[in-house]
């Protein structure tokens, strides 16, 4: 197991209580937010918050996982030679999260419910793959199995690129003026904070290795987790709360707070 | 205690923590998706959420038994010598939930009322007697009682999917055209997941023992414990929703997420 300073320990320990507070706050928020979108919405912004959810239980068992692989003694860190740090709570997480992260994505677009079901499957099952594919090289010793499952994993990853940004672009097109380009920024956050993971994967086999390797893996994928889940999910709140105004004004229900409720 | 690899132990207890993961999300999923059907469904979707609420809680209880069950020293899995892992678990969780899933599956059809009563009645007396039936085989040492308690929980088994594929016929026609396929999935899905329950069941009697039958055992329970569950509630939930659009439409409530609400 790998050595790491205090200051590494701390800075890790601490990132990972930060991602517990708010990933708990995110589901409040996504939850309570429900009230104020319209029926349409309604599952989109379920699913925001179960992915904060999910991420958050995930976060408080790495959290409690990282505290039992090491020993701390006067300022000296030193494992304890029980289990080690378990970093499989990642790839169990995205396995639930990633797939929802597709769907919540699809769901707000509000297309026709028969494409809707057909780009969701496709998304979320090419995401579900793209994890599965990642697992066996992440936690492989060699180089060589490493390198495999990395380019493995990019093809499902790649046409997941390439559905958002050739298959979703007539219904991106579609999309309502006044929410158009939002949707078109979770589009390019889903992508650019996604394309963080495979570069965090390589840092080991590029010659970074040790606690500051250690450290900024751990670091990296946290910062990934939180603009991936919570940035995705307050455009998806922000597009669902926009929408649901505009439907409701033109149906002509006098007043959105209420019907909403 | 059968001895287990540090591989085998880590599968095991990420696969339980999985299901931890999923059965809450789910549960908040169910719980908040009331909203979005009508009040002859409700209930439905709320023992569907029940199911998953309660499979959470022995999941939990499962994860715990599983971590006090084993010492990791050093990569080296040995049993405590405390208290063995509880599989009991397993059996008092199926004797709440399996009555439970046939109550959905009833409810999410509604029949008739005094039919609800008489058909959930009795496939949820027989799915009790089926868990009942079975546990004093799982707990026994001689293979010889073993088989016989399976024979006699099959009983029951058997006696509930002639009712699912006999007594239920009529009333699976009966239903709307736009949900009969999703209502026949219902049926097919639940005895094709139980029946999974009894292979696994027979795995010591045909001669896997040791590590790696412990793991498929745990693991293969799990997997059909998330297919039986929550699959199953994902089906009884969108059969809930259609169903509840279909009748606010033909009652023509001007506004569906008002009468949903």
């Amino acid at each position: 197991m790998t050595d790491i300073t205090i200051g590494q320990y701390n800075l890790v320990y601490n990132a990972f209580s930060f991602t517990i507070a708010m990933m708990g706050a995110a589901t409040i928020f996504f939850f309570l937010g429900r009230s104020q979108v319209t029926r349409d919405y309604k599952t989109a912004v379920t699913i925001t918050g179960l992915v904060t959810l999910i991420a958050g239980y995930h976060y408080f068992r790495i959290f409690g996982s990282w505290e039992a692989a090491y020993t701390v003694t006067n300022n000296t860190v030193k494992p304890t030679g029980g289990p080690e740090f378990n970093d499989a709570y990642r790839y169990v997480d995205w396995l639930l999260t990633v797939p929802l992260l597709m769907a919540e994505l699809v769901l707000v677009m509000r297309l026709p419910s028969d494409e809707t079901w057909k780009k969701g499957t496709r998304l979320g099952v090419l995401a579900a793959l793209m994890i599965i594919l990642g697992y066996p090289g992440e936690v492989a010793s060699s180089f060589g199995t490493r390198w495999l499952f990395w380019v493995l994993a990019m093809i499902p990853f790649l046409l997941i690129v390439g559905d958002l940004f050739v298959g979703l672009r007539e219904s991106i097109a579609k999309q309502p003026e006044n929410v158009r380009g939002l949707v078109n920024a979770a589009r390019w956050l889903t992508v650019l904070s996604w394309a963080f993971y495979p570069i965090v994967y390589v840092f080991p086999m590029i010659g970074f290795s040790g606690g500051g390797a250690e450290t900024a893996v751990q670091v990296g994928y946290t910062i990934a987790d939180i603009v991936s889940k919570v940035g995705l999910g307050m455009l998806v709140y922000v597009i669902s709360v926009r929408k649901s105004e505009m439907e409701m004004r033109s149906a002509g229900t006098a007043s959105p707070m209420l019907a909403a409720e």
